[in-house]
């Protein structure tokens, strides 16, 4: 039993920060495939629309055929590029929001080229620094309007929502889980649901697990889960499972228990690893953490549940984690 | 021009932690009104419906009237004692929840004694604590069902949900605006809004002005503000304008903007202040406050949301608050 | 092999928090031996010189004797009363500061009589919460000029600090690893070092592991260890081992590099857990990590640091930890 | 009166993080002094030596000149190539450490032509990411000799350390004023001090204010300022004053009562702002700022000191503001 594990494509290889751009000799795309197709475990890749792949996606095509990956999902590339900087969907620039609108309909047309019918959004640049900078009703507004015309614009396309608190603006609109499933709610559009990056729900101060839960309270909406692990501070974007144990065993129970039949999408930034063996480190970490869950002891986990009775649950997953 | 400002009745006394049981000595109900009473500014207190006040709510009554203090509100006490350590309306035992279901009713049957139709609904208790200790989607529908059935029990009655990020508990379930407002959505019930409370939005990473916004964008659900200030990692519950400046006024401009009609609640923990005046701190510093926004120049506002500029809005804040 | 384990004594019983005052109904001194007695894998206790001990400390000591428990350290107690509100040996007021200094010479003098010579002063209330409420240069030179004085009171005696971020004041002076190696640098007496409480360290945003080595590198001045878990933010004295894993693994490893000798003392707030029984599995949870690191390959681990290679330590913790 | 100001020469310009490589088209340093220059109120730069000014640092010292900008230190560029990517002085590659002192003998040696003794060492990259990834003694102590290496190469230079807690690092070694004026106390060399950064004190949970008054305690160690404000959460390097206003009144405050002689440098990213009105923005925030402060009534502020009195600060600190 496993999850059908993806990575984003350019996670396989290098990544630069804001102080140093080149830690590493970047890939070309053809590369990248070649890299994610070395990891064991792995059988798919998520794409984003950045300029080269728009410039030809029918090359990146070519390579994940090549390479016998999937594509699970392309992303909207509203991030990458200086025209986006105050905001996409949400900007009070008309010409901006139309030009989102074009890019994103034309990634809508590309899904079934690619096998997939699922639209990632993240987005990242409509948010704020600034007091006084915004009018928070307009923005916003103007987010929510756009994602509903992109809901209908082709049928049988799904669409995902990524949330985070900031980064790279102080505060972004789509903030964490509780404001995009109400804005889910709100739009009351089947086809749109949630993309949960597990490290963006940690340093909202979210457990993970929970979030989980909520999505499958109100509407059944996780449809997408990414995955990295950092210190709760900040989305550090590291090899999953390199810092925390117990929280990811609570996570993969209650996506066993809800049911959960997306994908799981390595989504880290190796800026001084190798980015192919970082990405294997994550796959490892989770096939065991995945065969651990295998083992839990349901009713003694719903005995903790009837009691809330936090020492029986640390006792239990003592036992599950380390027989003792 | 000034909002009505009431304040929590203990806030007025004394307030301890969890290593000193008496920074000072407490005061008598009695002596709580004649403080609240002696504010500048004050006109209302709002009220716990703590042991004491259950025993004898006609006293307090008799308190407020002699002192000319309105009673805005009166929050349920499902906090204070042991029988709620795992929770009220969400808790898994039966006998806890009705228990908490007859205090609230008991203290709605009370509210038209107090002149007011505002009930608050504080869930402290109602989170976790431990990996695997709940069961997120148990606790979280039980918990929403209580606040549905209060909200059909008595007609002209209006309930307020304050959320928190975390404590007493590690992690509360009504935790964020929008974990909140989602759950004022599903419900779709006119008279259940929310309780802001700035310094829980502060500690949750939300900026306050954006959640007015939010409350006014999905569904006008701002019913009650509660106010202090904090360091943004914590609770610390401090003296309202003691360390923000820039962030009241923004706040108090988005107020202003999306019409709020309700009271402003000072809610302060005033450890090894006097209560007294630490209150009359927070009424001074937000009467200037609201002076200094009265000035404001809604088109140099609305200019810089219209090109969202980060440098224009701060020389726009400094002219304002220093004229300089 | 095994730490000698201790606990302090409130916390085999009950705790309260600054809204409810009793969750569970407390222990006597009597019973709170008993119960740490009933630990298995405990032999010692720390004791906090609270009024109840200072009253008659001679009944503490008998109940140690039939319980055959050894106290490890006796801990001033400069923050359970309204006294030491504003500070104690930091304190502006000199009256404050040679109560503290009496009561401290006091536990001292007691030292000898529980067959131990470490004084531990946690100085909780030393610090501040409020801008330009406190001179800073003042109030750290007199915290300073204190332990220095009771360093060279009696001959024998250890003294340790231990640092906190915060809580109960938002900022204390003693807070955190650095600070507090400064000042013993500073003070350069060989019989005062440091006391680190594994969460304090974690939500001052330290890594625990980097602080045994820092104590290493300054002076060998880890004199004792105070330890339970937390969510990073707050000190939530939660069981140990509950949340994190690999992060204990690496603070006991760099425990054994060193050289560790002291104790390691539960600290944790069993709001609403049974006391004895968190205890209990802080020590299981304990027993496991320190079987599993001493199964540690160490050339692996060095050959990690010669190249400060993440993706080799993240696959030896986990062979580590899961045998995969 | 004025403090006075520099700033660092490319905060003029553009900024690019780690999604966006460019917000904004950049500008060559003879434009980047141009634009320094034209803003009113500053009269010095801070270099950073990156490749291009190591090139042809005298093109650097002629641009200053032409435009009558003063150079009030050079910071070694030990952080923008992969080189230094697992650390600089502290790397375990001892041709890395190497290539670390040449270049800083290199820009040592430059500082007298550039008309200062300063030299600002910011070790971005030295710290670590991944548990067990780092020997914290070893590295530690091959940074600290390196040091002191350098404060003994020139007669007459001084040498200040900036410290940071995170980033881009998940931890840095040089991680706040307590671990920082360690080191200096334990190198006792009178030539080497502290860079406070403001706003990476903000985010290690620090008082600034307090900071300052730590620096002269121990040794009058603080040697330069960096200005910028932030969330507290994150090094946002946003416009000086945009956020906080109390919080800066007490760091000026304590900069004067402390006697600081030296400059403060403005250290921004303006990744959406264009960076010489944001510049100019801090300057007229911190000249208003300290026109307020040199107005404060110190005997009313140490009177607050006395009996550390949070309501009468509070009252004070608006009185000094507002006037009310």
């Amino acid at each position: 039993m496993a999850y059908p594990y993806s990575v984003f494509l350019v996670n396989v290889g290098t990544a630069y920060d804001r102080y140093c751009m080149e830690y590493a000799t970047p890939f070309t795309a053809e590369e990248l495939f070649q890299r994610a197709a070395a990891v064991d475990g792995l059988y798919a890749v998520d794409l984003v629309a950045v300029p080269d792949f728009i410039k030809d996606p029918f090359h990146y095509r070519k390579c994940s055929e090549e390479h016998g990956l999937k594509v699970v999902s392309i992303a909207l590339d509203i991030f990458t590029e200086g025209v986006w900087k105050q905001g996409s969907f949400s900007s009070p620039d008309k010409a901006v929001r139309q030009k989102a609108m074009t890019h994103a309909k034309e990634v809508i047309d590309l899904l079934p080229e690619f096998g997939t019918d699922l639209l990632t959004i993240w987005p990242g640049q409509d948010g704020y620094d600034y007091l006084f900078q915004s009018d928070y009703l307009g923005d916003r507004k103007r987010f929510q309007d756009a994602v509903l015309e992109l809901s209908e614009y082709k049928p049988g396309i799904r669409i995902c929502l990524e949330y985070k608190p900031k980064e790279p603006r102080t505060h972004s609109y789509i903030s964490n889980a509780g404001t995009t499933l109400l804005m889910l709610e709100k739009m009351g559009k089947a086809n749109v649901g949630l993309a949960l990056d597990y490290g963006h729900a940690l340093f909202a101060y979210e457990n993970p697990a929970e979030v989980v839960a909520l999505c499958k309270m109100y509407g059944d909406k996780l449809f997408h889960v990414h995955i990295n692990d950092n210190y709760r501070y900040w989305d550090d974007d590291m090899i999953t499972g390199s810092i925390r144990t117990l929280e990811y065993l609570e996570f993969f129970y209650w996506l066993r228990e809800t049911g959960y039949e997306g994908h799981i999408t390595i989504d880290q930034f190796p800026y001084r690893e190798d980015g192919l063996m970082a990405c294997q480190e994550s796959v490892n970490w989770m096939n065991a953490f995945q065969d651990i869950v295998a083992r839990a002891d349901k009713d003694e986990i719903h005995a903790c549940f009837e009691n809330k009775d936090g020492v029986r649950a640390s006792k239990m997953m003592r036992k599950l984690l380390l027989g003792v």
